[in-house]
């Protein structure tokens, strides 16, 4: 597998980089149809309501009004908005009752948008309030308000365990007990969510920026009973996604109201919108019981989570089950107990989001590590190495043995990198600026095989002037996959990267692809379309074996030109032997496996103690990829991932008030972090050989985010000595927490 | 190959055959691209010049105007606006000089039509006249200007003989030597040619009424020196093409224009333009000489053709081919010679034209045969049945044994439909209303192999719910192709109709096809989704084999369900089997033959001898087709092309008048026939086996037209004995004829 490349491990720049850099790219908001209809949503005020009575008629006479759609007029099948074949299916495009503030209970469609928010005002809704429940412990006591028909508003019960903690426990020389809170993060994508759909003889088009074009297809054909291929789902340019676009929310009501008015439809939520009414990350609750050895080997693991999954259930069980069986294996123990419950709360739908319950997971874990390490008198560091899953071990995953892990080197490399032995200890002079370093490490999936159907396909077409068009699903939502997916398929031929094209994602056109999601676009697309160009190249090398008069194993290509070594002058391009027998490859994949990813993160922080502020002074992250196959992109990942990751840590919280009522739902009072905020970032990229992987390729969009937050908490503790259990870790909380300490 | 099929042959409604009856169906006219400008092209008043100067500087100031191009701004690339790949290339977007009146010598690109329209006239053209050629035959004298830079004016010289026809004749008990002369049919499609181009991002996209998008996208690529790949050509619902829109016109105008202004572009001829810049039916003049011997074997056969191509050579010279080797077999002789002149004039481009030579071929010969017949006292039955190929023969256009041939059957048939014998020699009492019936026979290529390199390829898409996805080239005029495929793919695989569904004609996605001419659609396009499909179904008997634990060839499927003949309780359906694991079939293929058809045509005419007037009593056609897939698209392919064939027999011609201009550009002025000029038309559907045929099929597109107008000459002459030699059979013509005769 390691070899010469031409096109892999190239910094090549990606394949839109000019409409992206130019503003050429096209949007949904810039696409237009003829005669479309604009479309306004009408939110609940109450965060958990029955609905008694809707009356339409006045928005309807307002002149420009095409269609007032309500629980009446839409069909009654339930969905789960993350995936297709997800459970449980508690959505209806509408319902009888509202479980979040801003739900939609009425849908106007008209001639613009201005018209349709006039007859929102006119839309007069009865409600019957019901007691919010918003907490998620509140939310499992019994005398609790039911959000939906479950029991203690559980939405899911997940649980893992080997071993036997109680014995684990008694043989553990210290125990320790804490418990970590984690945020509701958005994803707040550049771009909107928006949809366009039109229904035109039999045929439903839906232009959306959605990052799973084919569960969109699936979700579509089970509400409104068509079938698949009378549905066609195009994803134009996508201005980030981040899990957020994972969700099918806008497509069944442009869908309902299409057919409802035979026109096209568009709705495109406002800034403010996307904050309540597209997926957050989980808040969760740890509940964080270990047992160690004096030496710090961990003997007993017991963790407890709550996962709030606000209104609706969408990715919630899943990102409870990732947490209890991928994650909790980086550090092992004989004996550990899992648990999570899934909870239902009054607030905006948690979703799928960059980390998958990782990133909660991990701040409760890692911060415990640390404080165990100070505890014990170690180093985090060697208490981690001590303690961490190992190449050929098992991945907890899957039950498969671990393929590629070069989780020492990363430690290793990114504790070089920031003098980690110089800095543990060494707070620095300053009575009021303490510096800190703090590590976390990381291991995550690429792709969600076995807990997620996974797959992908792909055809290579070739064509006669030696130019290769890939049709694919892979979903590119700003992260360069169709980028690397080319190179992956112009090193397969053995062409220049000039000469491939990709396809935009158009489920008429391309074969099924799960989408964009779960690190694996590279894993499972980028390997299902080497696969199609493996196989467009079998039939290329026949036919020029057949012109050339020579054998297969007697050719190579190289730049788009096929040579025999036993006939040194005998040269054909690409296009020649294709010639007007044209060569399609293909392929149908699903991976054998998740081959996980593992990595170190290191920040150094400085810390005003009078004052509670954070400076991060550089991160280091080194990151086992398997194969970069466009270490600029990997980069770019590992870059925004951390930045994200650092926003996490120290800002990003969407806050409710008493009511379920959004608070800070604009980037005014929402605080991400501004690029002056952006501190040196240090990407280490570790190439290890994943024999699952297209040219041993793994996945890098999530990862690098995971560790940031306890990293960063670690390095404030090591700083101060302050351990902040909550996140975000905001000076006031440092403020406090040191004030605390003094008091 | 013979069996019991549950689509194909079943009379299936066109796919789109609501949105068509309903209006429903987009057109090129009905899609808008946002900022798109209009573009109106200059054309020349002269049919030969030289252009001196052109000043554009006023319409450049005419608000709204955005572009105006002439020759100074378009690539200097020649190429052939019929095929990618055709001889000569004598065309350029603009030349140095006009060559037929209405050339385009400079095009504007304005906000609005009305704008490009005024800025035309601002447009001031200094040509430099030059003498007019519009005879093909003073074209060939030595001294005739020169149209091209070749000599007398012969874009092509076509010859094919065997035997030696000087002793042929010396054998002949009796020689006959006659004139035909052809016009200047015009395709007429009801929408006119219309393009629209957008260049954005390094990608070109065009949306083309065109037969051909593969061809628009490798000429463009020659034309431009941009990579297939970066070029995207869709087809959107086509009114009517007939060959006419076999060529690539407006196009590189388009495209020149979009990389000009940076905006799209949309080109829509009026119906004045689409005389006379979009091409015609080649206007032939046939010298046929040949011999017989007493009882009527053909025994020495010279014919010599000229092929008036007019400005430019397009499709000229193989036109004069086709009729060369595969038309003349129909009638076999031990010597034949053929001849043809492919000759430039200063008229309207002839091209591809629904029959492609063969119309003008089938006139002079057919009428020639009945003349000898008369001559000999023979039924023209008789001595068409002595002469005619038999099953078995050599195709005279593949030197391939024919594999399905029921000509006789056909004749037959046909006779009989028509009431023959009784007919024959009875013009009735009526002294002034004279009755007669003619016959013509038909041999005509599916295809164009080996003529013109054919090819095509398909991808079959299988989706997790059963229904099936076919991406295919085959670009539907109106002639129902898609739903021909359709049946194919849902016969190949084992489902039923309404499962399917068939993809719009789209070059970024589909793999290459030839596309729509030469009746191959079916043949070739068909046979590639066949094979697409065939290619599916292997893996999903092998997948459902492993699911049901069982062999493949134990498995059937029907109606979408795939049984066990050893378990007949176990059932799965295609959607169960295919499951996210997809299936993807494909297929290109180059056809290994061209599949003749084979037809008998047999009309009765009623003749007024005192005004000429011709009333076509009743039309018969039997079409050996191999399997009719759906015999109600063959019969309407029959009806279509038959009444195609009136017109072209009795009233239809573009006329020019001595300096070249077209006098009759419109529909009140050129005679097509009308709704109640259509006589009782039957068709006869004979079935013969192809075995290189998808389920046996072959081509049906053009044959019915071709033995039309010598079956009405014939007839004509039968009921009068008026023998006319020139078409279209006028009243005028006939009336003229019979007063010679008495004269």
């Amino acid at each position: 597998m390691r070899g010469k490349f031409s096109v892999v491990g190239k910094r090549i720049s990606k394949l839109d980089a000019v409409e992206l850099a130019t503003g050429k790219a096209e949007y949904l908001d810039d696409i237009e149809l003829p005669g479309m209809l604009h479309v306004k949503m009408l939110g609940s005020p109450h965060a958990h309501a029955n609905i008694k009575r809707i009356n339409t008629c006045k928005a309807e006479k307002v002149p420009g009004v095409e269609k007032v759609v309500t629980l009446k007029d839409a069909p009654k099948i339930p969905f789960n908005p993350g995936f297709y074949y997800m459970d449980p299916k508690d959505k209806y495009i509408f319902d009888k009752k509202v479980r979040f503030v801003g739900e939609a209970v009425a849908v106007v469609a008209a001639v613009s948008e201005d018209v349709a928010e006039e007859a929102l005002d006119l839309i007069d809704v009865e409600y019957e309030k019901l007691p919010e429940v918003l907490d998620p412990e509140e939310a499992m006591l019994p005398g609790s308000a039911k959000i939906h028909d479950v029991e203690r508003n559980v939405a899911a019960y997940v649980t893992n365990e080997w071993g036997d903690i109680e014995k684990g426990f008694k043989e553990a020389d210290h125990i320790f007990d804490d418990r970590y809170t984690t945020t509701r993060q958005v994803h707040a994508p550049i771009e909107p969510h928006a949809c366009m759909a039109s229904y035109k003889s039999g045929k439903l088009t839906i232009w959306s920026n959605t990052q799973i074009p084919f569960h969109v297809r699936s979700i579509l054909a089970e509400i409104f009973g068509m079938p698949q291929n009378k549905i066609r789902v195009i994803a134009p340019f996508i201005g980030g996604g981040f899990g957020g676009k994972d969700e099918v929310i806008l497509e069944p009501i442009c869908t309902l109201l299409t057919l409802k008015t035979g026109k096209p439809v568009k709705l495109k939520l406002t800034r403010q919108e996307v904050f309540y009414l597209t997926t957050t990350r989980h808040p969760c609750i740890f509940e964080l019981k270990t047992g160690v050895k004096n030496d710090g080997t961990l003997v007993a693991r017991h963790i407890k989570a709550i996962v709030n999954t606000g209104a609706y259930a969408s990715h919630g069980p899943a990102v409870a089950g990732s947490m209890g069986t991928r994650e909790i294996g980086l550090f092992k123990s004989p004996n550990v107990k899992f648990e999570a419950h899934t909870v239902y709360t009054n607030s905006p739908v948690a979703g799928a989001f960059r980390g998958y319950g990782n990133p909660q997971h991990s701040f409760a874990v890692e911060s415990q590590l640390d404080a165990i390490a100070d505890k014990l008198g170690m180093d985090p560091v060697e208490l981690r190495l001590k303690n961490i899953i190992k190449p050929g071990d098992l991945n907890p995953g899957t039950s498969n043995k671990l393929m590629s892990n070069d989780l020492k080197e990363c430690i290793v490399r990114a504790r070089k990198s920031i003098g980690w032995k110089q800095k543990l200890n060494n707070p620095g002079k300053d009575i009021t600026k303490k510096r800190g370093v703090g590590i976390a490490l990381l291991m995550h999936n690429t792709g969600a095989y076995p807990y997620i159907k996974e797959f992908s396909s792909a055809v290579v077409k070739l064509n006669d002037d030696g130019t290769v068009q890939i049709l694919s699903g892979v979903v590119d939502i700003g992260q360069g996959i169709k980028t690397t997916v080319a190179q992956i398929v112009a090193e397969e031929i053995g062409t220049c990267f000039e000469k491939v094209s990709i396809s935009p994602p158009d489920t008429e056109f391309v074969p099924v692809d799960r989408g964009t999601y779960a690190s694996g676009s590279l894993y499972i697309g980028g390997e299902a379309a080497r696969r199609a160009a493996a196989d467009a190249k079998v039939q290329l090398l026949k036919k020029a074996a057949k012109m050339m008069r020579t054998k297969i194993v007697d050719l190579k290509v190289e730049n788009g030109v096929i040579s025999a070594k036993s006939k040194p002058t005998v040269k054909k391009s690409i296009g020649e032997v294709v010639g007007e027998e044209t060569i399609i490859g293909k392929a149908a994949y699903i991976p054998p496996s998740n081959a996980p990813v593992f990595g170190a993160q290191v920040v150094e922080v400085e810390v005003d103690t009078e004052r509670g502020d954070i400076k991060i002074l550089k991160l280091v992250y080194a990151h086992d990829v398997g194969r970069a196959i466009n270490p600029t992109i990997v980069e770019g990942q590992i870059e925004g991932g951390a930045v994200m990751g650092l926003g996490y840590a120290l800002t990003e919280d969407l806050v409710l008030d008493s009511k379920g009522r959004p608070v800070n739902k604009n980037f005014t009072d929402y605080k991400l972090l501004h690029a002056t905020d952006v501190p040196n970032i240090q990407p280490i990229i570790v190439e290890s050989i994943e024999p699952t992987g297209p040219f041993a390729g793994k996945g890098v969009g999530e990862p690098s985010l995971v560790p940031t937050a306890p990293a960063v908490a670690n390095a404030i503790c090591r700083a101060t000595g302050a351990r902040i259990k909550e996140l975000p870790l905001t000076s006031e909380r440092v403020f406090k927490t040191l004030k605390n300490m003094i008091d």
